[in-house]
């Protein structure tokens, strides 16, 4: 993944001297946070030389990062084998929960869902990937499974080509140029600048809907969740499968109550503000 | 919370010291994840000087690790209110995606759901609360908002007395000692003895039902997820309301395939293994 735009700068207001890339405390933040990524479906559970291994660390790093993480109850362990404990989940919560639209949107997605009898989904952008935030799955639709966290390539799907238009030109075409645009299906435009244009088709209409670009026989349309200001803070989404709903009935049937439920949440957004 | 029973300690096979509880790092890192901790949907975004506050650091020291979370990538800022970012998530999805049950629960939970029409969950035990790892809800039959990563009351809750029921009882009464016992309705048990009498039985039997003692309407009923050896590792849950399933109704019809989707989800857990 490209590396995400820096973020504003912070006046120094305060005595102690800013954290820089190479400091040593910022770095060993950095690598116990790193300790807890290397955790995985391929790794739930990692001897210290894998870990070690995984992510780059000496033993002795790995060790003192796994038995720190262990005192503070994230990490245990049987003496030889080391895996995450479910605390870890508070970290992902503290964000969740600290969303506006967390409380408001899922009932309003749920009504969604029944309606148009797809699965309808909310996600963020976070740099050339969208995150699931909230997902109301319909019975067995997808055959990818698509929990909370869960990431997929923005240029290639409906809510990352939306919540990818929110940017400036040069931002996306930055975006584009650190991403892996590799052909899912047959339909999958990979050409950054054909990929542009239907980001700003995006942009021009206010949705977007992407036709088994990321998998075959998976369609999706998107609408964009706004705020304070109208900046658009998540992207709304229903998917189908393309065998029982075209892009024509998805776009004809689908897109007028998606619009809807995207607007009653951004409304709810806003009145709270 | 009460402080999680002390883990196995670990052969000291490396040259490092291992971390005490004193220790700097460890110290620094635990704050640094205090500091994700302080996040809510109460505070959303935050002032340096709100976070010190809340975590009570100083203002350098708040300061120092908002701007390292920044640097991450973790934290994002418009210069004077921090909020975090949905790479957060990430660390949350490294566990989850650790779980073994975790690609092969949901469709079986699916089904379920679909079968008894009411919602299904998945938690797994920290201390003296269970944690959601998995959800597939029906249509708007719960009031309280449970997301994958919410927690609620072990004892008071038919999932977490069944995962109680794991432990010896003088764990369970250590952690019942340390736990805030209130009646959240007028059926609620909170004598630590009658509490401890319920998690027996649903050792005995294998299964829990909780009636109405965590909320007013609301019933449930838990079955053990098993994994090698045949330790319990989650607890699987079917829940409803009470003015249209009564806690008979709910034993006698939907107790059965409850316990045959959990013993599906273990059979695939073992035969993985």
């Amino acid at each position: 993944m490209p590396p995400r735009p820096p973020s504003a700068s912070i006046p120094a207001t305060d005595a102690s001297a800013p954290p820089r890339p190479g400091d040593s405390y910022v770095q060993s933040f950095a690598r116990g946070l790193e300790v807890i990524r290397s955790f995985s479906a391929d790794a739930p559970r990692q001897t210290l030389s894998e870990v070690a291994l995984r992510t780059g660390l000496t033993r002795a790093g790995a060790r003192r990062i796994l038995l720190t993480l262990q005192s503070l109850g994230y990490v245990e362990s049987d003496g030889r084998l080391f895996a995450l404990t479910p605390r870890i989940l508070d970290l992902g919560f503290a964000y969740l929960s600290s969303m506006p639209m967390w409380n408001s949107a899922e009932p309003l997605m749920e009504d969604l869902a029944a309606t148009v009898k797809e699965s309808c989904s909310a996600a963020v952008l976070e740099g050339i990937d969208i995150v699931y935030v909230l997902r109301v799955p319909t019975h067995k639709i997808m055959r990818i499974n698509l929990g909370v966290g869960s990431r997929l390539p923005a240029w290639c799907t409906s809510m990352g080509r939306l919540l990818l238009g929110a940017l400036p030109d040069d931002d996306i075409l930055a975006r584009l140029a650190g991403a892996d645009l590799v052909s899912h299906t047959q339909r999958t435009l990979t050409d950054p600048e054909a990929i542009l244009s239907a980001i700003r088709q995006a942009r021009r209409q206010g949705w977007c809907l992407v036709d088994q670009e990321l998998e075959e026989g998976l369609i999706s349309v998107a609408a964009p969740v706004t705020g304070r200001g109208g900046r658009m803070v998540a992207a709304l989404n229903i998917s189908g499968q393309a065998n029982r709903t075209s892009a024509r009935v998805m776009r004809d049937t689908m897109l007028e109550p998606l619009r809807e439920t995207a607007a009653a949440i951004s409304a709810r957004l806003t009145s709270r503000a």
